[in-house]
């Protein structure tokens, strides 16, 4: 039921990349680029960033092709040359890549993705890369705040699904959130997609499609008479906690357990902690308290700094979308073309040229103390770890595809390296990234190179209005 | 190039949407249930929702059925019964439909769409319905009030692909951008697949790939010679301006016009005005002026506020995620079920009950006064519209599928008749939406019942802990 006869993910891509395509196959301008793909900054109240979409942008690297169908959309634009659209016909990436693992904590300025390739394959896949990379980083970011917030010892379930930016962004998000340590999703395609463990529990409307309350938790619990969660809040929560206990008791004349019960609206901490009374009162200690409704990082945080007795949280919305940094100030930039180091100088947007290493020094207790931007070329510092591999040559990726356990694995060893401060939700240490002198020194030559050019090369001579005001 | 082998979209459904299924198949609960889909609030500084993403779920609606392989991976959960998931094989909606037009403006409380089916089909579509009407309208929202900020005389394209939550959410962003008048979009996908106008320039990696910036624009305006829009903020705006000039009269001299230059950053008001200036002196009034970078309704109401000379806009990332509001508090609520109406009362979340109809009433001259809620199945007040219209019935839509176009025209024609006060970008006037008084009474009847009826149903009869604490 997936929409049928949609041009492919190539043609998913701005307009100026084919454009650029075309100029650069016209002037035979076939020289080896690379480009990084880096965030400029983090988003606020961040400490760090969880790298991901790495395993999905290279399978679709891999794959990159123009069908039949997307050139002859293309040619009814009457934009591109007919010789053009042959040569794209053929077009498959056949550069490499260098990236940092699945799941890894980086940091601005740092590629997480390097691609070096004939300049028009690196620059027709840039719209792709970025798309996966950012949102993909953004969303894993976020979900690590949350799994953070509620300890090791509470549940967290991606309850995204209907409020993320379409079915993709949904199935993103519950992959963040498991790549970081969420215990599942509710979201059943992502779920049977990567094998994610799925959460669910009751609508209001099954409680409000009987005539009494008590008749729908009946009814739910005959169906799942051990995996039962009743939703409590559809009419008055206390009483709603009542008939759920009233069940469990049911329950347990037929030799099942009652799993638990769900908040959904109203002032979580009372209401759990009442729950909570209830429940031991009427010889349920093992009863679970599944919380959801707008919930983030900061809601969990101040429930459990309260001590609310809360042993599941379902997130949905607010992280879902990653609602307070729904996007992120990333760049793929050409750094480098036919053997010589490139930048721009735009305001607030310079880069750093040339392809590059990212080095990471640990404490001797494995803690993360900081990391060097340096040239890909040049020699690895002493005790520095690096952080980018190749991981694609020739088009074609050097192992596997990394699982996602795999990546979550590694994604929990990352985290147990970097130190608590840098982990605040409201203002986090700042970590340290330094710069090479290689790497230093070839911005500053390249900068005063290309602005002495700059002068010399305007055709008029003359000053810039602006100086003229001076 | 599609990931292939995914779960059907029949599977972007929560959990727990296929658990109450079961719970209703195997309780023999086969009434028909009516679910509203509306928001419940406007997202802040909003004064108006555009609907948008009608016309996707009614095909997904008319296509939805699990397929053999969501079967075999369902049946590996072991959660499901046997004789259960035979019965889901050959589930499709059977239902009907009756939703407002695609673009049209509304506003809380006021169903976008209504579902009326047996209840388990209602339920299983829901996380689908809820999540494309959400981003849609979200997305069209965001978008109108860009192109009123940018007003009738300047262009505007979307340029969100790249920060966009994906390829599909990119090409949603494409279809709200045109849906509300935008001039086209930068993202080849959804100009192919929704024949939308493709914009595109250049980028700084394509500068940056050439020795010196006049190398570049000469070679691009070489390959396309009468649509080059040139970026000249690389290096240093002003000198790229004169670069751009210079390849202006080159290509003057061969019969051909520069059509523009686009600016990506630094102070866009100060700097559009140097280029005009500029370009005026150089002899090419008709140059045109673009501005891209981080820009969304507030920075064009600014610029086009101090009389900035910008011709057209790309707008990406703030309005293609729908940064300030990238959620919106939407619900799909069932009211009734089985011939009875049914309402929740959970804290700030009352819903309104039974199947609704809105009528929107207008003065003489076609400007929009006031909506009135009322009960699908009471008279139509003398004078009001009806805004939502049965679209689908027996699982089959009663017309074709409504053109992008159609849908642009109705957006065109409600946003005129939308009063100028609820345009307001920052504090816009609070439209006035009634309920009729059939609507009140059996909300008000509906609540007072289950407040009774909790009271007596509850199993103990003892008064809750919090009123025990008076």
């Amino acid at each position: 039921m997936f929409p049928q006869g949609l041009p492919s993910l190539a043609t998913f891509t701005d307009l100026y990349e084919l454009t650029m395509a075309q100029a650069y196959w016209q002037e035979g301008m076939t020289g080896e680029a690379t480009f990084s793909f880096f965030f400029r900054s983090l988003p606020p109240h961040r400490g760090y960033l969880i790298a991901a979409g790495i395993e999905q942008i290279l399978e679709e690297i891999e794959h990159f092709h123009f069908t039949e169908d997307d050139l002859i959309a293309l040619r009814r634009l009457h934009r591109f040359r007919e010789d053009f659209l042959d040569f794209l016909a053929g077009i498959r990436f056949s550069g490499s890549v260098r990236a940092v693992a699945e799941g890894t904590i980086v940091f601005p300025q740092e590629p997480l993705l390097e691609v070096t390739a004939p300049i028009l394959e690196a620059q027709l896949i840039e719209t792709l890369v970025v798309n996966r990379l950012h949102v993909y980083t953004l969303l894993a970011s976020k979900a690590a705040r949350v799994r953070w917030a509620a300890g090791p010892q509470r549940l967290v379930v991606d309850f995204g699904a209907r409020r993320c930016h379409g079915w993709e962004a949904a199935d993103m998000a519950a992959y963040c959130g498991w790549l970081v340590g969420f215990e599942g999703t509710s979201n059943v395609h992502a779920g049977l997609r990567y094998g994610i463990p799925l959460y669910g529990t009751m609508a209001h409307s099954f409680v409000s499609a009987f005539p009494r309350e008590l008749d729908a938790f009946r009814a739910y619990a005959r169906t799942f008479p051990d995996s039962t969660v009743l939703l409590v809040d559809t009419y008055d929560t206390v009483e709603g906690i009542k008939h759920a206990l009233h069940v469990a008791s049911e329950l347990q004349k037929q030799g099942y357990q009652l799993r638990g019960i769900r908040l959904d609206s109203g002032d979580l901490l009372s209401l759990s902690q009442v729950a909570r009374q209830l429940a031991d009162a009427a010889g349920f200690p093992h009863l679970q308290i599944f919380a959801s409704g707008g919930i983030d990082e900061y809601t969990i945080e101040h429930l459990v700094h309260h001590g609310a007795p809360i042993d599941a949280y379902g997130v949905g919305t607010k992280v879902g979308v990653s609602q307070d940094a729904p996007c992120g100030d990333c760049a793929y930039k050409l750094v480098n073309y036919a053997g010589r180091a490139t930048l721009k100088l735009s305001e607030h947007k310079q880069t750093l040229p040339g392809p590059k290493q990212v080095y990471r020094f640990y404490d001797t207790t494995g803690r993360m103390l900081y990391d060097q931007i340096g040239l890909a070329d040049e020699p690895a510092p002493a005790g520095g770890q690096p952080l980018l591999h190749e991981v694609m040559r020739q088009g074609r990726r050097l192992r596997p595809a990394v699982s996602l356990e795999e990546a979550r694995s590694h994604c929990r060893q990352q985290w147990a390296s970097l130190p608590e401060s840098h982990k605040d939700l409201h203002d986090p240490a700042t970590y340290d990234v330094q710069v090479s002198v290689r790497l230093y020194q070839l911005t500053k030559q390249l900068t005063e190179q290309l602005q002495a050019e700059l002068h010399l090369c305007n055709p008029e001579h003359s000053p810039s209005p602006r100086s003229g005001k001076d």
